[in-house]
């Protein structure tokens, strides 16, 4: 699957630097203002391909029944590894220019194809379990050196394991869903006690997360060498995060109210198949992991372009305030996995596995506020002339995402989400 | 609710220090071995009601559906109190010796009710979300004493917030479900490297856990005064622990593989509205929680005595090495679940979450082996000679739990739990 055919086109218009060309094929759930009923799509150009239509019509022959006019993909990729290579080769042949049964049906394209501008799109899967890994060493290393000890930045446990906690799954939502400002226990003052408020220092993390696609039972972990097999794909995540929240609960038993809020991500899952060509290594691990994280694949990681965006209420335009990769990453997809069922948890088809925040070795790869201006000291002037040292009401952020290679794109879309301002509450007059 | 009817009594014969009395009457999912179709059930005396049967017969005439012909209770439970209270009623005067529709009917008897020792147990509820707070402070001194500074046990935030994390849903298991011992990294000497070893401090945490019934939409905090209104029922939860993996791992961002293994809970839900008459005060905070945590009802505390047994493989007795009570804990259900939703996280019907072990004041009272056994320091001697500070292979765990008043009875039944050696891998060899 790792090798590109150029030479496949297709006969829908698809633009040079469209993030879903026919190379792509990635999955989502939409649904249509008219009725409002969710079901499987394609992301093709501009357009969704309705893969419910193309099931009843009979062009996806699988076995076993209904997978895609379904409200989630849950049951798709719950089907397995050969169902999703079937289908993506069936659908990669439909949409091409070589085959005339989508193409030169007017009726199908009709039922079949939508706008991507015209149809809602939702989570695409049911999570059962979100978990946030911290696996950037650049990034984990800015937060060591602004909140412990510059010479000793990186805790100890940080180069031999995938250091993680479990997140919260209820509130993982889907681009364009708006987050409003949390209120919390924050402590400004270390001789008073703490006040109840609105958050003051909300931030973005930019990270991807993979989707589970094969689970495991309890009890028994997922080699480090098979635990590629058990990932379908990928998406954007902002794990968007209360660093002064954070703060003054997180010790002794990590990120609890500055996490739980929103974790959102971009819609369409990218699969694995179509990463496949974007392999890469992951940076030298050393010390060399002990043997149940040390991995046979040299290219275990992925090179994907990353951006954050910030546009204020009023902006006329966005500004680029980040700009990094995924191969920054030190722990790859298959030690986080490995390591998370190493002492026997069951993971599950659709759980969400956040990367931790992917910054790059150069402050204008940093992927977040706290690290791009530096724990407040060193304030974002914008396009337009506003400044943030965090993110402010009004505020959308914007990720992006996608890998390119020999002139052949595949990407993620985006994951955009606003800030409202906090509630008021009774207790608060 | 919360007066007991002492005349009320069942034509069942329920044995004087039963956990299931007809006041009782908590809900579990059973299934027979001839077709192992689960479904629900309420437990009286020594046999389970079978309400899948009722159900169908007309008898628990509920608006909206089939609630009990179901592998969980969560469709039940999401039906809203006023269906849990008429359920409960309902119920209640069949079970009694003034109704003659169950009493007079052996024919329904027949297909209606079955002994416990016959039937399997299954997890209550589908569970969407665990989360597990530590709200016990002699506990968390305890923990302080031997881990950090005897003299500033309590970390700062304690006494501000109910501290928690987020826990993993998937491996929430039923009593009776063995768990193998978890292998992953420890570092038993500071200056190596860690290694990858099978656990050696497994401990227990005896905690109790409640069922989220009602839940919010996100964004939106459930006020503290009427948490009360979004909590179904309690169970008794093992909260399996790898002391040693856990010591590792846990800095900065809290308990994960120490914790992810094994979750384990008694099968019968008992409802708020079964210990309502056993409510009790919370222990004075001081300070006075900030306005979101500060509670109108005096009585927001259960009193719920506690035990925990060690049983060794081929020992013939259970040692009781912990008798202790809910009514220590010093934050209520109502502020953790007030707390957990602060920044707007959402709950959902059928989320676990768990108290936090549940140590009283005296070493008698600690619920957990690292408390019991300081620290390995005090190795308890068990009935018939053997030594434990933490849990050996072949040890089974059992937890109970119940409250009494006035000669009437409401408990837990037992959570109970077998540990099996360690599993061995490839990599070790």
């Amino acid at each position: 699957m790792s090798t590109i055919d150029k030479n496949l086109t297709s006969f829908i218009d698809i633009a040079a630097d469209s993030d879903f060309s026919i190379h792509n094929l990635p999955y989502g759930i939409f649904s249509e203002a008219a009725d409002g009923k969710r079901r499987a799509g394609v992301a093709i150009g501009e357009q969704v391909l309705d893969l419910s239509v193309l099931e009843t019509e009979g062009l996806l022959s699988l076995d076993g029944g209904s997978y895609f006019d379904q409200p989630t993909l849950n049951a798709f990729i719950d089907s397995g590894r050969n169902n999703w290579t079937k289908t993506r080769t069936t659908i990669q042949a439909l949409l091409s220019n070589a085959s005339e049964t989508l193409r030169d049906n007017t009726e199908l394209q009709k039922k079949a194809l939508f706008k991507q501008a015209d149809v809602t799109m939702h989570l695409p899967v049911q999570v059962p379990g979100f978990t946030d890994f911290y696996s950037s060493k650049e990034h984990a290393t800015n937060v060591g050196t602004m909140f412990r000890d510059p010479n000793n930045a990186l805790l100890p446990n940080w180069t031999e394991m995938p250091v993680g906690y479990n997140g919260r799954a209820s509130t993982v939502i889907v681009s364009g869903t708006d987050v409003i400002r949390p209120s919390g226990q924050l402590k400004p003052n270390a001789d008073d006690r703490p006040i109840f408020s609105p958050c003051k220092r909300l931030d973005f993390e930019l990270e991807t997360a993979f989707v589970v696609g094969k689970g495991n039972n309890i009890g028994q972990p997922i080699a480090v060498d098979e635990a590629a097999d058990h990932i379908f794909g990928m998406v954007l995540l902002n794990d968007w995060s209360a660093r002064d929240i954070q703060k003054w609960e997180y010790v002794p038993l990590g990120p609890f109210n500055a996490k739980t809020f929103a974790s959102e991500v971009s819609p369409w899952i990218v699969t694995m198949d179509a990463l496949a060509p974007f392999k890469t290594s992951c940076p030298t691990q050393e010390p060399k992991p002990l043997a149940y994280l040390n991995e046979k694949a040299a290219d275990s990681s992925f090179d994907i372009t990353l951006s954050v965006e910030l546009l204020p209420e009023n902006a006329n335009e966005a500004t680029v305030v980040c700009e990094t990769n995924f191969k920054y990453m030190y722990w790859s997809m298959a030690q986080q996995l490995t390591h998370h069922t190493i002492t026997g948890c069951k993971v599950e088809v659709g759980d969400m596995m956040g990367s931790g925040t992917i910054s790059g070795p150069t402050p204008d790869s940093y992927g977040s506020m706290l690290e791009i201006a530096w724990n407040a000291t060193k304030p974002v002037t914008l396009k337009g002339g506003e400044i943030r040292s965090f993110i402010e009401d009004g505020d959308t952020v914007i990720m992006k995402g996608y890998s390119e290679k020999d002139g052949i794109r595949v990407g993620f879309g985006e994951v955009r989400g606003k800030v409202l301002p906090a509630l008021t509450f009774d207790f608060d007059k």
